[in-house]
């Protein structure tokens, strides 16, 4: 079986942008009328999956995709609670849609109503109610809320430990997935995505998390940023400066996806990082997309690098299926029910 | 030959951060007295190097090393543009004393007294000193003064071309290198500069600055951040984004050095990236020190890896020497007054 553990439902009907500007509009203009949330039919939804994501999953002949509203539209950085908390909710029960027209194909993943500088008392709620009201299996978490600007503490401090609670409490992971750049020096796709996993990365191998939440698991998407390539400056700096071994400190309870878009990047993630800490992804439809033109498939194909890498048959069954199981054991429970 | 592009001074005399902390003091306190300029003798220099980076590079046959002010100390977020430039002077002026004591080892890289927000003269003409009174070859360039907060433009946009314009009269590149990260949620070494590697190169794919500049050149340390790993990911957002071709538009005039410190980081980089844009360098004595307990060699000797890379004696040949005396044309000219 195969489990990417990363897709983002980017192809949503229109109305639900709709929502989101008419929402923005009315924070600017508070004269305007509250929008009435998106009606979406279940065929506009199937219409939108079946010829995007699901069309290419059953190409590539995925099984099963942990699915989250679109990453980039999450928009932390828009400064008002009661905004965030209903988009969370209108994204979520959307993809909650998904997940019970295709029960086969997807699994939720909740977007979490972020605000920069504010407490996390909604993102506790609304993971609760993604959880154990649509079934999801596991959220988002942006470390980053202010897009790009880096105002909030790391990952290690105490201001995110209620959702770390409730994380642990539910038995769900989070992919650490900032949303889009406000910051015109720093490309969303292109420089703040992969910043984003490396900083995380370094914020949990100067701390002691797991100390304190040993059951905590974290998923850094995009391959774990920059940090595969400079795993030797990581061990190097964490010598140096006396943090504890990143082994014992960080990788007990932190994945590595797979969405990296060639060859050699996959090699040398398969190459550098215990197969125990890697779960197969293709951020699909997702940062890239479009052929490449020298090998005439599709840069996110990353089954096609994984299938090529120098694995074991175990270890590669690993990367696909099992690993996955483990991290996210409420997706385990639903695929065990399914028969799978 | 072996050419390193990437060393820092980070074994200054204690004189010279004395002399840093009474100017920054003074910049709280302005009742204190103005700091008298470090008082350092060549034995005192010669201490500093020949214990330490020139012992190293005696060890690993390095020849010569642009050499340039310790990184992490630049300060480019002290607000005090005075400050700024009176430390940039004593800096350079410290690296002048090296080169001028180790001619056959060092040539100098100039620091530029940058100040978020501030106008760039003061380092224009900083590095016109450096370049035509100190003899230096090159500079290191702040994307990023405010310190991890990334408030200045890309370096696509015109505020940075007073500088660029000096530059290519000088014949002169620039390495892109911030300095230390004023933001808690960002680590110096393990986040701050693997991040500005990724966030330039991706500037630059957005723009379209060498059109405007066909002499500039850009060396982005760091192995390129996570460029070379995620290399599938460019081509398939500049293709989807409509940017131009990265081979035309960036890697005519941008080299990524090669401190990334474990082998199979150099082979991904090697791999990936032609042997014409990339630059032989150790970042010595720099952000990782100390030996890889599985190897029982040094995480940053570099050499090592390049060596044992798959490449051409005439690839290797490129990346040890004649790219960088193609990217320094000033260190060209002195290696041949030197007769080599």
């Amino acid at each position: 079986m195969i489990i990417d553990c990363h897709g983002h439902y980017t192809t949503a009907p229109a109305a639900l942008q709709e929502f989101r500007d008419a929402s923005l509009a009315r924070l600017k203009d508070p004269a305007l009328p509250v929008p009435a949330e998106p009606q979406i039919s279940d065929d506009e939804i199937r219409a939108t999956i079946e010829g995007n994501q699901l069309r290419v999953v059953r190409e590539r002949g995925h099984d099963m995709t942990i699915f989250s509203p679109r990453a980039s539209a999450m928009g932390h950085h828009v400064d008002d609670p009661a905004t965030a908390v209903t988009w969370a909710r209108v994204c979520n029960d959307l993809i909650y849609r998904v997940t019970t027209l295709f029960p086969d194909y997807y699994a939720g993943a909740a977007q979490l109503p972020q605000v920069a500088g504010e407490p996390l008392d909604s993102s506790v709620a609304e993971l609760e109610r993604a959880v154990t009201e649509l079934g999801f299996v596991g959220c988002n978490l942006n470390p980053d809320p202010a897009g790009g600007f880096w105002s909030s503490p790391p990952l290690t401090d105490e201001y995110w430990f209620p959702l770390y609670e409730k994380m642990t409490e539910l038995d769900v992971p989070a992919m650490i997935h900032v949303s889009t750049s406000c910051n015109p020096a720093v490309h969303t796709l292109g420089a703040h995505y992969l910043n984003a996993d490396t900083t995380t990365f370094m914020q949990l191998v100067q701390g002691s998390l797991f100390e304190r939440f040993p059951t905590l698991r974290f998923v850094i998407p995009h391959g774990g940023g920059a940090v595969p390539y400079h795993w030797g400056r990581y061990q190097g700096i964490a010598t140096r400066e006396k943090f504890p071994p990143i082994g014992q400190n960080v990788m007990t309870n932190v994945w590595f996806d797979t969405c990296v878009y060639h060859q050699p990047g996959i090699d040398l993630l398969t190459g550098v990082i215990s197969p125990d800490n890697i779960l197969f992804a293709s951020e699909m439809l997702g940062a890239v997309r479009g052929d490449n033109p020298d090998g005439g498939f599709s840069w996110d194909d990353t089954r096609r690098y994984v299938e090529a890498a120098k694995l074991t048959d175990s270890d590669r069954a690993r990367i696909f299926e099992t690993n996955a199981r483990r991290v996210y054991p409420r997706l385990d429970a639903r695929l065990k029910a399914q028969g799978r």
